[in-house]
């Protein structure tokens, strides 16, 4: 058994509405999210048929087919509404949610099942085709929105219209006989019962949740077993199983507790793991935690981008071998590192380790917060690490979502809703206690107010967090009490300080990330925590060939990129030169920022007939200054050039 | 009008049976090729069914079932087994050779058709399908083969059975009414019709040729056309066509005259260049001979890979944009490279240019020679410029002929077969010739044959090419005469020094890459060519971005590549230094070659822990003497890593 097995006493995580977020980096967000993704997302339900769809008015031959999908995309959005409408009532919101409320509400058969695709598109053939339709991924994106709404709003219509299909649900499936003996394609509904369970205290969702999660990948295989059963031929009942012919792609290839390694679609794969570890903290199991923790060490040690982003491969958006790690082709879809955020978040419940916390921050800072624009209008589905507008006149179909600059919607529109949702959901993740102990996980300007044992609490932490290092935390408190403040001190951090009403703290230690300070506390004190940022020079490990002889600038949590708008054409002729980097905050560049510049190189054309394509070595370098800015701020501009890691003089 | 337009008289080809390859480096790879890459390429066509489907006995529900294009693997076959036997008569391969000339003639219908796939799989479908069903290819492929056979053996009844299919070709093509205005999807039939012309002295199959060249393209598309007739749904007519629905994979977007760029399938465009510039010699058309020196120079300026291969994308076997051109998924398809050897030997008949004979060199002593293994039995179809067998684990379907190493047989077999009928022809593109002027190619150990104006000569050349830069010619006349002889200075020549019965010839002057020595000659004179082999580090334009910060290295016509079973793993982790480059004649390794070691560095992954994939940079480099091979030799050892590019010292 490791040393670092589930921590003895698993954390809790603080609900999203305990705690504010405040002024400055992470409001602004939150509110271009609000005012203007949100409802960017509801017209874009609209337009594209999503909404009307709910009226099951839909026949063949109409145009807007219902895509089996489609109900996930209006849940992640209620859920993202249901966040905003808990931080501050928006009357005309709150009636958009329940008007589509009521019309799901219509839509619910009399036995509680609801499902558009299945309703109007292919009726009488529900859970027939769990490998691919997505069905209970739907349930599951709803019994999220439906949790999120009732929270946010005190409203229970959508919950209790989720608790009677999820009851169905826990009636057609499960090992006795006549049920289904079987699992959906893509996961998503493993870690919605968990969280139904705890909002309604029922258990049996939480069997629900084991019996999938058990199930999943047991021989003999439920997706062929279903194939058969639906008389699809065998040759193509083996629909995207790989070379070896098995369903990894699903993380379907053999049960979870003998699988070794991260595989297969990254989304599903996140949304799986994320289910397994909260059903871990509900019930310790042994075998399930080894599994997720050697996924987690086979992520972030092989298969993680610098930026956050997973998924290497477009075709089959899904993992691939270790190190490999290919810039302008990555997929790194959104989604996938919303995915990992949440795997980190639970792993973090069941073991306090800064590392997760440190994941949270690469993702969210980079891959997550560069998925919409800065206006909050436009969008990334694949985040690749460097792109280049020439290369998209040749991409394959296979990479049709690695897009020339930002899109205003997708076909597969999951992306969008999924950001809104988690930027809005924020304070859920900044903070997590057990007992007597508090921790502090990410800085972000918030109130939390949450009880300690028996303690009110009030704890708000204020700076210009991710741009500069010093965080003021104040305490209010019912009454002086003993408790631990845990703060992370992220990686990156060159150093810390912290300092106690003013006062040094000297012999700060630091364990698995994160630094106790225990005392007595009383109303009114405040804590001064100081992380040096230093812009670093980041290499990769000489097994990741793409990276080779390159270097990627972070500074913070904060992942740096070039662009052609700022370093002209051909970045990937550019060289970092040795000198320093000098750091510039910028109130007019792409919102407030801190961009960098430095000392460089670039090869030159001059003297090189255009007739030669090759032609004998010699030095043809000039000197230039190079200009990065953050990797989430990209192609805010133009359709130019983009390339994070850059070629470095040795 | 270019200075360099049409040659005032095009130069005629040598016929291959007019030179004979001596003892050395060729004749060492045209003996293998004879005793072993035909007779496995026999076994393979008869293990695969292709030679007895010439039977005409398969039914519907058979095993085997006949492909549309095995008909042209059996002519390519045929035709090189044609030039071995005439090279020295051979009675087994001869019987092998007519016995398939036999069932052939037993397949030929009455009114002169011949192909087994419209014969047994779809009869009645004849010409119904151009542009997908490689039908007029397969004739162009027999034609050749005929013409070999009917050279080597005088035998001339497969030339009696192509020229009757021809002339029904004939009959049923052209613009006149009733009869089908199109043309092959893939081209072959053009190049072909103009050596059927050569060798009937029938000048109709030359204005066939020139009515499918005309046709190709032109609108409204006969593609189109043809798909209508056939009933194709509308939205499948546009089967490949590009993103803006052209026909371009094809060579068909528009009129040939009008196409700006080298695009789509590589072997298509190069099969159809070679055709029209052969028949550009033949009609001297102003505006075609301008479309092929943009294809050209729109070719070697852009889309030419330092080891020959062209057609960078392995989805459609394709060319992409300008200076694109990746090396660790380049196709570089064995036959495109043969295609384009055809192709610069065609424009320097009709302009006797150095630079198509160094492109010809280009191809032959890398991509074509590799792509047989050094027993010549095993082969190459794609032919990328680095390879690591972990990316085989992912690779997409796509790149399907990006093999894992070399292969014994391909399911689509054009490349061993057109590879044998290469390297047995090679005799005919060694000299070529005009009235007075003889001019020298390649430099190949060989005795010609031929006769300026009238008078017969012979020219035998010596030399320890490509791995010694000494060349020894002797002439032998039947009376004195004045006569130029032409010596071609590659590109690469680092100097050259010219000496004619011991006497050095002062003042050499290169015109467009030939040196011309014209003088009174006599019966015995000698000449000694000294073409100096340094070897260079080469780099690429700067706006290849696949080949920046990295250098390949070539001696003399030779380009090398590292491999892993020299050089150890992770080749993308080593750093050429900046010293001299050691050269060594190896009598054991791979043949005989001459290999280059040189000093570098690698990363080395000492203290890197094994949980980060990503630290802050530090110098982690260490000496070591890295060891170069030829290109062509790669890959006859191991499966591991291969790199022709690599990274080198600013």
């Amino acid at each position: 058994m490791p040393d670092d097995y589930i921590h003895q006493k698993h954390l809790e995580e603080i609900p999203w509405h305990h705690a504010v977020i405040r002024k400055g980096f992470w409001q602004e967000i939150q509110q271009r999210t609000d005012k203007t993704t949100l409802q960017i997302e509801y017209e874009q339900l609209r337009r594209t048929g999503r909404l009307d769809s709910l009226k099951c008015e839909w026949k063949e031959g109409d145009p807007k087919r219902p895509h089996f999908f489609w109900d996930s995309d209006i849940a992640k959005w209620i859920e993202a509404a249901s966040y905003s409408l808990g931080a501050g009532r928006n009357q005309d919101l709150e009636n958009q949610v329940d008007e589509i409320v009521d019309l799901i509400d219509g839509a619910q058969a009399s036995d509680g099942y609801f499902n558009i695709y299945f309703t109007v598109v292919e009726p009488g053939k529900r859970f027939t085709n769990l490998k691919e339709q997505h069905e209970l991924y739907c349930l599951g994106h709803l019994i999220e929105a439906a949790i999120a709404y009732r929270e946010a709003t005190g409203k229970r219509k959508l919950l209790d219209i989720v608790s009677k299909y999820s009851d169905l649900v826990c009636a057609c499936f499960g090992t006795e006989s006549g049920r289904i003996r079987g699992y959906d394609g893509h996961p998503e509904i493993e870690l919605a019962l968990v969280k139904l369970f705890r909002a309604t205290g029922n258990r049996k969702y939480l069997e629900l949740a084991t019996f999938f999660i058990d199930e999943r990948g047991a021989d003999p295989s439920f997706f062929i077993q279903e194939c058969e059963r639906r008389g699809v031929p065998e040759a193509d009942q083996k629909h995207r199983a790989d070379a070896q012919g098995t369903f990894a792609y699903y993380q379907a290839h053999c049960p979870i507790r003998k699988q070794p390694t991260v595989v297969g679609h990254a989304v599903r794969a996140m949304y799986l793991y994320t289910g397994i570890a909260d059903l871990i903290s509900e019930n310790s199991d042994t075998s399930l935690y080894e599994a997720c923790s050697r996924f987690w060490d086979d992520l972030v040690r092989h298969k993680l981008y610098i930026t956050g982003g997973i998924g290497q491969n477009p075709k089959g958006e899904r993992f691939t071998y270790e190190y490999d790690l290919p810039n302008d082709t990555a997929y790194n879809e959104t989604c996938a590192s919303i995915g990992l955020f949440f795997f980190a978040h639970k792993m973090m419940k069941l073991n306090p380790s800064g590392s997760y916390g440190d994941v949270m921050e690469r993702c969210l800072y980079n891959t997550i917060l560069g998925g919409a624009s800065l206006n909050g209008d436009l969008f990334f589905y694949a985040n690749p690490l460097s792109s280049n507008p020439l290369a998209f006149l040749n991409r394959s179909e296979e990479s049709k979502h690695i897009t020339l600059g930002r899109q205003a919607w997708f076909d597969v529109a999951c992306c969008p809703p999924n950001y809104a949702r988690l930027v809005l959901s924020l304070n859920g993740y900044l903070y997590l206690k057990e007992k007597d102990n508090l921790y502090v996980n990410l800085y972000v300007n918030s109130t939390l107010e949450t009880r300690l044992d028996d303690i009110d609490i009030r704890l708000t932490q204020e700076s210009k967090y991710p741009w500069e290092s010093k965080i003021h935390f104040n305490v209010s408190l019912s009454r002086p009490t003993d408790f631990a403040l845990h703060l992370r001190i992220p990686s990156w951090s060159d150093g810390y300080e912290i300092r106690v009403n003013g006062e040094k703290v000297e012999n700060v230690r630091i364990e698995d990330g994160f630094f106790a300070l225990r005392r007595h506390w009383s109303d009114g004190d405040s804590i001064d925590l100081l992380l040096p940022m230093r812009v670093r020079k980041i290499m990769a490990r000489p097994e990741v060939a793409h990276d080779c002889g390159r270097v990627a600038l972070e500074r913070g949590p904060v992942v740096y990129c070039f662009e052609e708008a700022d370093n002209g054409k051909n970045l990937h002729d550019l060289t970092l030169g040795d000198g320093n980097i000098e750091e510039h905050f910028d109130r007019q560049l792409l919102g407030e920022i801190v961009t960098l510049t430095m000392k460089g190189t670039r090869r030159t054309l001059k003297s090189w007939p255009t007739e030669d394509l090759y032609r004998e070595k010699e030095d043809m370098r000039e000197q230039v200054v190079l200009t990065a800015i953050p990797f989430y701020s990209r192609h805010n501009r133009t359709l130019g050039e983009m390339l994070t890691w850059i070629k470095s003089q040795d």
